[in-house]
């Protein structure tokens, strides 16, 4: 397979769009993140780029801390709107009708209407260049009611939001269908 | 819209996992991640999750390098196979018949079959608790000539596959419809 150098970039073409919550001057403010991830289990750490100029990143200096929401293919609109207008043109928690509630650490706004949220609390800072990136341990996790099954998280009613970047296109997708089983599929190979 | 607390957890239901692969002991093997992602963005750089005991952490630390590789749909058992395998106990590049190809840094080993890989220089090891997190510069980046379409990335050729995590189902997924346009949908909502 003939392999072609494209100047370097982060080129993961799927990733899940987060809205990043935080308080910033005590009012609730919420943006769209189509990078970081999770980067250690116990304890659960999440690593969240943030640009220097960023209205966000003022919050996280304020408060320590901050939220995720991960969003279903119905906030769509929201999460473009939340990805291009600034926190400090406008008050997009009214604009997007978000019912916003705060858990333990009282100060890192949520959104109701996204299926799962988590609080994050930083531990680290790290400037890496364009960005400023918060190492931050996940205290609390919130999943809306009817996205459990047997008490546990179901794909198929969390309806997960995907966002889509290659240079060709730029969109936002649903999960589609299944190709394999996971923990299955690696039996078709035979050890050597 | 009723929550639930559940215990803290990143529960970001769907990744796209990598094929991360390293030289250890000057031969290159692969490890399949669902964490990790984009952290900056200039210069490019990646989060990426070890587990203290892996393989791959003691090619990480020889070689102060490592690959990411992106799969498409049609690498689901060998993403599989290598994400529950270790090459301590086997040849992983035989087992999954990886055509192998080297780069800028010499020691990090790609996937010809995946679409897009790139190198990875480390700049930060941190320890977390359960994981060691690398903080990498992207280097290089390489992608399979059919994938691009007029000189740019192509989603349908690259076709990536999907894992989903949610505690009901762990599957493989291709990626489904389009939901909206990115940079249009947002304008649906109006601001106050």
């Amino acid at each position: 397979m003939s392999k072609v150098n494209i100047p370097p970039v982060v080129l993961i073409p799927v990733r899940s769009p987060l809205l990043v919550g935080v308080n910033v001057d005590s009012k609730p403010n919420f943006s769209t993140y189509g990078a970081g991830g999770h980067v250690s289990s116990s304890p659960p750490i999440m690593a969240v780029p943030f640009m220097h100029q960023r209205h966000t990143l003022k919050g996280v200096r304020e408060n320590n801390n901050f939220s995720v929401n991960v969003p279903s293919t119905k906030q769509a609109n929201e999460v473009d709107y939340c990805g291009v207008v600034s926190g400090r043109d406008t008050d997009k928690v009214l604009d997007c009708k978000f019912d916003v509630f705060y858990g333990e650490l009282k100060t890192a706004p949520m959104i109701s209407q996204c299926p799962v949220n988590f609080e994050c609390r930083v531990l680290h800072l790290l400037d890496l260049g364009s960005h400023v990136v918060a190492i931050a341990e996940v205290v609390k996790t919130y999943i809306s009611e009817e996205c459990l099954t047997d008490g546990k998280p179901d794909m198929e009613t969390i309806n997960p939001l995907l966002v889509g970047m290659t240079g060709v296109s730029s969109s936002y997708y649903a999960l589609g269908g299944e190709v394999a089983e996971r923990g299955v599929a690696g039996k078709e190979i035979k050890r050597g």
